[in-house]
Formats: C-alpha cells, structure tokens, sequence
C-alpha cells in the first residue's frame, strides 16, 4: 500500500516509516523538522542523538532497498500538499504532522495560538487533498486519549449509547481536554469525523495512550535509525522522562500525589497498533475510533518501575514527588476505565512486560547520561497551567505508597467546570 | 457598566449597541466591516440600506448622548485588542467578532479555512486581553443551538448528568454540528469552556437559536439606526428569507421536506435575553451555557405563517419547497426539545407573537422590494453540502402539509456518523 506519513521526522514518524518499509509497504513521508528546534527553543536535545534527514532516508535506502520519497516543508501551505498528493497518490494518509505537547501549548499565547493553528490547518489541508486527489485514501489521524480527560465514568471508544431521560441516541462520548495541545486534537477529532459524514472519507482517529521506549527492532544498531527521545517539560512524557532522570542520577520527579492514572504502551506496541489500523482500513464514509493503550498505571506505580529497574542496574532511583505544574486540570486517584476492545479485535499482541521494556531504555539511554545531564535544567517544568511560570518545588503533599494497583478509589462529587 | 462590544457593525451587534446604549450602560464596539464585503461577495446588498459607520456612529450620539469608542479594525490582530482594552478597560465583553454563515463556510477550502480561523483566533485573542488586562470582566460569547446537532434526545442547556454502566458525572453534553461554521463555535465553546477553568475567568456561551426580524423600538425612523437584514444564500436566514421572498413575490423556498425543527426568537428577544445575561454576569470561574429561544417549530410551519401574513397584505405568499442543499445533514419530523429555562429564571419575557413580527417584518421590507428583487439571484442555493455546485431546483419529495406543531413524529433509528 502506499503511505504517506505527515511528520515523518519525529518521535513515532520516523519509527513508522521504518516499520512500514520492513513490511513490504510503499512509504514517503515529509515533515519540516519543527520538532528539532521546539526542543532546541525548549533548552534542550534528543536524549539519543539523532541523524539529520538526508542520513535518515540514506539508512533506510540501505536498509530497506527502498529510496523513500521525502519532501521536507511546511504541511501548512496548501500548495505542497497539493504537489504531494498529486506525485504520490496516497492510499494511506497517517497524520502526525502536529504539534503534540501540552506544556508548548500552555506557555504563552503565540504557542497556544500556534498549536491549535498549526493542527487544525495540516489537518484541514491533508482532508482537502484526500477529499479532492485522493478520495479513496484512508486518513490515519493520530489522537490522543487525553481527549476524554478523567470522567467518572467509563470511556469508549469515541461513541456511546447515550439514555437521558427515557430516550436513547448513539453520540460521541463527551470530550473534557486537559490543554490547548489536547483541545487541538479535539477540534480536529471533530473535523475529521464531519468530513467523513459529507464527503464519505475513510478516517480512523486514534486515541493513543502515553508512549514510551527508545526503540523498536528494525533500528538495530545503526545510529542514523534511531528515534529522537525527549525529556524536557514539554516533548518528555512521564516514562520517558522517568528514564532518562534515572541515567544521570537525579531523582524521579512524579507530579503531585502521583495517582493521576493513564493508559500506556511501548513504542512497539504503537507501530503495530497503527499498522493494524492501516492494513484493516474503515469503509468509505466510516469514521472510527480506537483507544490504543493496553494497560493503566498510576504515575507513582510507573515511577517505582523505573526506579526499581535502575536500582537493578546500580543507580540510586530515587523517587522524589515534585508540585503538579497542572494541579488544576489533574485529579488522583481517580476512576480510569476506557474500552480499548477494537485494536485486540483485529489483532493486537500488547507487549505487557513494562519492566523489561524499562531496562531495554535504561541501556539505551546510559551511554548518553552525560547528554542528557547537560540539558537537565529542561526537565524539570516551569510552566504551570494557571499562567504563572516558576521552577517547581519539591511536592507538599502527604507521601503516598506505590501501590502498583491501577485505582478505583476516591470517587468524590465531580464538580461542573 | 463598560460593554465592549466586538463586531458592532453587524445584524446583532448594532441593535445592540443602541440596546444597551439607551439603558444606560457605556458602550464601545470594534468591527473590520468584513461582513458587509462577505454579503457583497455573495452578490448581494442588505435588504433594508444601512449607512456607513461613521452616520451610524453619529445618530447614535445624536439619540443617546454618548460618543461611542469605536475601533475599526480586525481583531485577529493581538495589538489591536490590547490597544482597546488598555484604553476602554471594559468589563463585559460581547463577542459577535465571528463569521456567522454556514454556507459560506462550505464554499471551498479558503473559505472553510478562513470561517475557523478567525473565529478561533478573535475569540483567543479576546480570552488572552480579559486573562491579562481585564481579568474581572464578563465575557459574553454568541454561540448557536446548531453546535448541538438534533440528538433523539432532550438537549440540556450545555451541561447534563451521564449515566453510564452504573456511574454518573456532569459532563458537557455531545455536540455534533451541522456545518464547518457551526463546528467554529463548538471548537470556541471548548476553548472558552477550558480558559475558564484555568484562569478563572466569567464566561457565558450563548446558544441561540434562529434569530428573525427587521427592529427593535430604539431604532425608530432614523435609517441610520436601521441594521441590517440579509437574505442571500450564506447570510440570510430563514424567517428572514422568506420575508423577502414574499415582499418580491418569489415563492418561499423551504428546503426539502421542511420537516427540520428549529427554535427561533425575534432580534428584539435576542436584545432582551443577551442583556439579561450581562447585567447578571456569571461568577469568576463559571463557565455557563444559556439556550437562547422560546418557541420551536418546523420550517415548513414557518413558511406557512409567513405565507399567511403575506397574503393579509396582498402578495401571493406562494410556498415551492427545493431540493435541500443540506440534505447530507438535516433530520425531518425529527425530536427537537432543548432545555431553555435559565433566561426565563433570570426575567426573560418572550414575544409570543411571530405572525405579528412577521407582519412587521414586511412592512419594513416593502418599500425595498426593488432592492430584494435586483438581487434575488443570490437567494436560492448553490453550495450544497457534500461539495457539489449548482443550483437548487423544485423539491422531488412528497407534499408535507404545514402542521403548526412542533413535531416529534418519525423517532427513526439514529445512525452512527
């Protein structure tokens, strides 16, 4: 099938275009190398060093025998999309041409503007071209399961049967996003879902859990294969950021209580995620959604992991909690129950060994402790969801014992936003 | 109290400067004068003249005393906000700063593209000015009952309790909009939604149901008082339309079956209702949701009355349902019961009387029939909604009488998107 990736160059792109190519899937890709200087602008670097693009694409012509077609610019401008669609002809459009950070979005109004501007256009251009040059593509739309928020209630996949009083309907499941970086993904999730109604597209919008490891195997031992990995406040997610907190000995810093709950998978477990998906295609004019995670932690559970597998290596792993830059969005300790049913439907094998997972990063990551220690003045977050903007300190809160159980407790009210 | 009003020269926007001026409040309003180019683009011209903005801005001093602060400009530039809101330092601030039009934001990609955008980024940058300049003020945001869609069940008023195998939450309830415009304003409730609870900010979000109606009492006889009144394709809304398909002696044009339940509310109702929102303000950090109408009825209904009160005075008042440009989208004899009690607890009083607003309406529009007439070209459809072009012919469908009632026959299956 041929594929287009939008953001090839990035944290998943780049690992994608190499699992698609090793399964015999034609594959281009174009990208315009934003996220090499939002983590520059952020302070800081790719944990393991990455090649520029020309050595990437060189690597994969080696390896794969394929020259994959590349066109570095910005998804943005209408008119490559255009040039795009018109010299490849996509079968498959999977879109993770986005800004994906949170914290970026949350720090002054040109990032906030910025990313929600810059989603919802690459969006909108990438269902144009599909409407119009590529009608039977199917659009692989990377979401987030931070979409739903933390409801009281359990998540489905997308919709639900909705009874409200006495009646019935089949509605999308309410969204409750924790930033503007999640409220983009909403507003695209939004789009995609109306133009596929109008315009009979086939969509899947995936609502992936957190995502870590520094590896999948095709990338072996050629350095110009490897992905990027972050652990700055803003392009670091929890375990990653607990593993490379762990290499240069500094302590694990959860935020908060640490029983904020979240469904996670290894970075292997989301490239055959989204391969399934693109291989089992929707029907025209179906939008689906699936939840792609396999397993829910606590943060305090993930950082124990962590911490237990450095201690297995001889670090220190010491955990120690620091004030939750987003304690106004963030419940502990809450109800966390999404359906995540339709990806082992068509076949999802989740890896479910975290700690293994762990201790593959940890040797991954050591020869790089000095690399990372030179930027870890990144890590640690500065940018609170109120609008102010200090150094966290360490967390005031009553200590809390991993407990390793995902939790059901602490069902108090919810109140109306 | 110290109104801003952003898009002061529109339908809304000038009747409600002359509202809220004649009871007292001090007002200042802002406006690019887009939607008088927008409607010129549409091939057409308001049915009642309006003047320029500086006649109108000089009868109105003449009429209340006040010399109202206006900035003509385009509030998607951030330095124009903040120039108004150091000068004005207002403390409620009425945003109607958007592209109103679903059709117009189904004409191509720019214009789809445009509709969002300026939509999102005006009422961004009105956020960021109250977060950082005017953090006590009340934000007043014209939304639309068309963000939610026609579910099979009752629709609350922004908010409802889910109950969902065995738990409960109050949650936003689903929204699924019929247009690339009316998805704008859902992607806007969810921004101000979330600056709410982040900043604390006071924030109301107006769903308001159709608005039709040539007056209200303050505007008199001066033409400079007059607003605007559209009837082509994009702009034009349906009792509106129909009016000036009567006074020229058009047939009224229903879309399809005619069997779409809609709430509506005269133009002097919205005055009323959007006032008692603003001399009510929320409290800081509540975000709430008023459904803004008092009566529903079916189009086809609508039409009828129309056409009654037309021929009391003399014009043909002939009904030719077209093909429904909206068909992709649009239920008929559907369930359609909106919850609508928050303005009637805060003192809203309802016109009960259309037929007689309607009667209004046309005398109003009679001496511009030529006018309407010159341009009845841009009435009648072309921009259908899975993309197609051409114009609308005679509707192919069975006769449907004209019921006067507010309908819930026809409780078919809903389907999944």
């Amino acid at each position: 099938m041929r594929m287009f990736i939008a953001g090839m160059d990035g944290y998943l792109g780049w690992s994608l275009a190499q699992h698609l190519a090793r399964r015999g899937h034609q594959v281009a890709g174009a990208d315009a190398l934003m996220r090499r200087s939002w983590v520059e602008g952020m302070g800081s670097v790719s944990a393991i060093p990455i090649a520029g693009i020309e050595d990437r694409l060189e690597a994969l012509r080696e390896q794969t025998g394929q020259a994959l077609p590349f066109w570095q610019g910005d998804l943005r401008e209408y008119d490559l999309v255009e040039r795009i669609f018109r010299e490849y002809e996509p079968e498959a459009v999977i879109h993770l041409g986005e800004c994906p950070s949170a914290p970026y979005s949350m720090i002054d109004r040109d990032r906030t503007m910025f990313v929600q501007m810059n989603n919802l256009t690459t969006t909108f251009n990438l269902l144009f071209a599909i409407r119009d040059l590529a009608p039977g593509a199917h659009l692989l739309k990377l979401g987030t399961m931070g979409e739903y928020g933390t409801p009281n209630v359990d998540i489905p996949e997308g919709f639900f049967e909705v009874e409200f009083r006495g009646r019935k309907d089949w509605v999308p499941f309410p969204r409750q996003a924790p930033s503007w970086y999640h409220w983009s993904k909403v507003h695209g999730s939004n789009n995609i879902m109306f133009a596929s109604k109008i315009w009979g597209l086939r969509a899947t919008d995936v609502m992936q859990g957190v995502v870590f490891g520094t590896r999948i195997e095709s990338m072996g031992d050629d350095p110009r294969l490897r992905t990027r990995l972050d652990f700055d406040q803003a392009f670091g997610t929890a375990i990653n950021r607990f593993a490379c907190q762990a290499v240069m000995e500094h302590p694990l810093t959860p935020y908060g209580a640490g029983g904020q709950v979240r469904g996670f998978l290894p970075l292997r477990d989301s490239m055959q995620c989204l391969t399934l998906a693109l291989e089992n295609p929707p029907q025209p004019g179906e939008y689906r959604v699936f939840n792609q995670f396999e397993e829910v932690y606590k943060i305090r559970d993930l950082a124990g992991i962590v911490s237990d597998a450095a201690r297995d290596v001889g670090l220190h792993g010491a955990v120690t909690p620091v004030e939750n830059p987003r304690a106004l969005v963030e419940r502990y300790d809450h109800h966390y129950a999404p359906d995540h049913s339709r990806l082992s439907e068509l076949g999802y094998r989740p890896t479910h060994d975290v700690a293994k997972e762990v201790r593959i990063m940890l040797e991954d990551l050591l020869p790089h402790r000095d690399r990372i220690a030179a930027h870890q003045q990144s890590l640690l977050p500065n940018v609170h969801w109120n609008g102010a903007r200090h150094r966290v300190g360490k967390w005031q809160g009553q200590p809390v014992p991993a407990s390793r159980q995902p939790g059901d407790q602490n069902q108090e009210a919810r109140t109306s936003v």
